[in-house]
């Protein structure tokens, strides 16, 4: 068996993503010894139940005692109080990382805490589900996706490329990019269709001429594809509205722009319009699929044809 | 076996609703023959090489003589024509009926020419996929789902029970309502939600900001899930539009009133508005997880955790 990457991991944080690390981590013998801490007891005793780690701790500053990779797996609102919780118990020497949605905001809150000496790299693994939790987490959810870096100017070249081997090692492929367009990337690619998911589950749910009841019903010819990403972690998401606003204004803005004038082509009936754009759009998802990030099969799969 | 509920069935269009109502006809032996035509000879050929029918013909009044069903499977927008061409040929005491996505242009379309003593039962089966053509359909679309007609004043209840009866046999729940409420639920539950998807991927597909091969490479991030609903058919969704744009337009409306709300919590980091929000929508897709409509797996059973 080859030499683990790491010698102590520590989780901070042990919900989707948090959870899934640790049983790639395990499974694929990353890391000699996982140290779990979570903001709650609750929390903590069920990942100690599923055994997804090999030392349970309250205190965040005491789990992060001696390890040499430390991951944020946290609201990225909560980024600046732990970074001053953990901050003085980090090791000489320790990668410290995160996962959180957004990146320019997580810097912000974090890198003014971070000792000298202690290798401070922000990242997001592109991957998820509509599920939270420590039960949610399985280790194969990084496998074929991207996990974006972030690190900052001056970041030390071996510890980039040790989280990068870590991040290999869990399946994924590795990006680097600044902080600020990872920020417009992910507002396009997954805050905007968020948010719009929510938008639309909540005007049909609003309505006063159409009952919940026919909107539950029917949903099979479209409204049940918005609703899993309506069905996300709220608070996960709120943080990242509050902190990705301008690049989601930025996006939102250009949204309803072309709303308006798909908006208008309805009014006016320009039936080529029409049609140009909804051919213009099959592409993309042509490629999504070659690209191996989608399945081809018809309604993701959901049909046993 | 029993006797099958009708002798002979006409299909007008072999896509992706024609060829799956075929295939579930013949597995469930609910016709004694089954006439195919469609508009043009190459998807005949097909239709024949996939062996859908018993019968095969380019002209469709010659392929509705004699058939006790008649069930147009094309786009909306075609139905004044098919029916001005069928109508002359209809059998008396024929059931003729559609699967078109709107209702009151279709019935405005088709009635002034259905033939006294023909029951023209308009419907629409609430299921389908993102691909199209006779290769697309299979037997199994329509098990568990809805099929809503949309039955004039004055209809047959014998011919209505038979109908409803057909889509029972097919595998499908059977609600009637009027046309004019039809179009306004399908507005909120597939046509809106078909018409965000494709705008937000005409958003991303311009922007200057973000490279195409970003949105590609991160769409597992959430953008993928708009891309199946965008690569619909764009005959259909044209159609669509043209068809029932007042209701269309109705529900743009409040949606776009919705998005502006959310918009104005994010610029003044309302956290609060947004958490609840995100709270409420939640609640709908554990309703159609619940009500059969949708799976509980995690990513829609993309994953094999
Ligand atoms: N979900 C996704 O699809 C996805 C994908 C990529 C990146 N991310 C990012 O990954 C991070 C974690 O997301 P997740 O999906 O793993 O979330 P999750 O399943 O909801 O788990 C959240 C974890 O953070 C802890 N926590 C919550 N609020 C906290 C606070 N105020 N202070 C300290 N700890 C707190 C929770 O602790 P307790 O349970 O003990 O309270 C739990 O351990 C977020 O930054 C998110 O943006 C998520
Ligand atoms: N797709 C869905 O998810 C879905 C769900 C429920 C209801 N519907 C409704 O079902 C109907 C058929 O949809 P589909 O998905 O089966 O479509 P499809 O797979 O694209 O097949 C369309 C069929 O209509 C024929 N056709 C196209 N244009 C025509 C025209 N101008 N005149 C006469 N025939 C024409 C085609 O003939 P050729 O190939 O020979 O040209 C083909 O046989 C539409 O009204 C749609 O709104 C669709």
């Amino acid at each position: 068996m080859p030499e683990p990457l790491f010698q102590r991991v520590a989780l901070i944080g042990i919900g989707l993503i948090g959870s899934s690390i640790a049983r790639v981590v395990r499974e694929e013998n990353l890391a000699r010894e996982i140290v779990i801490s979570t903001r709650s007891p609750q929390t903590l005793a069920r990942a100690e139940e599923l055994g997804l780690g090999d030392r349970y701790e309250a205190d965040a500053a005491v789990a992060v005692e001696g390890a040499d990779l430390v991951v944020l797996g946290i609201p990225v609102g909560a980024s600046e109080a732990v970074a001053k919780w953990i901050a003085p118990s980090l090791k000489k020497g320790a990668i410290l990382t995160d996962v959180g949605s957004t990146k320019a905001s997580v810097v912000a809150q974090i890198a003014p805490h971070v000792p000298k000496g202690v290798h401070f790299i922000p990242g997001h693994p592109i991957a998820g589900t509509e599920h939270s939790g420590p039960d949610a987490g399985f280790a194969t959810l990084f496998q074929n996706r991207w996990c974006i870096l972030t690190p900052l100017p001056g970041t030390n070249p071996e510890a980039l490329e040790k989280l990068s081997a870590f991040w290999r090692a869990c399946g994924s492929n590795v990006d680097t990019m600044d902080p600020q367009h990872h920020d417009l990337v992910l507002a396009i690619v997954s805050h905007l269709p968020h948010l719009i998911a929510y938008n639309i589950v909540g005007t049909a749910d609003d309505l006063e001429t159409v009952t919940k009841s026919e909107v539950i019903k029917y949903s099979a010819s479209g409204f049940r594809d918005f609703t899993r990403l309506a069905a996300s972690d709220p608070t996960m998401w709120r943080d990242v509205c509050l902190h990705n606003k301008d690049a989601i204004l930025e996006m939102l803005a250009r949204f309803s722009e072309d709303l308006a004038a798909l908006q208008r082509a309805i009014r006016w009936g320009d039936g080529q319009a029409l049609f140009d754009l909804f051919t213009r759009t099959r592409g993309i998802r042509r490629s999504i699929i070659e690209a191996g990030q989608e399945t081809a099969a018809p309604d993701f799969g959901r049909h046993k044809a």
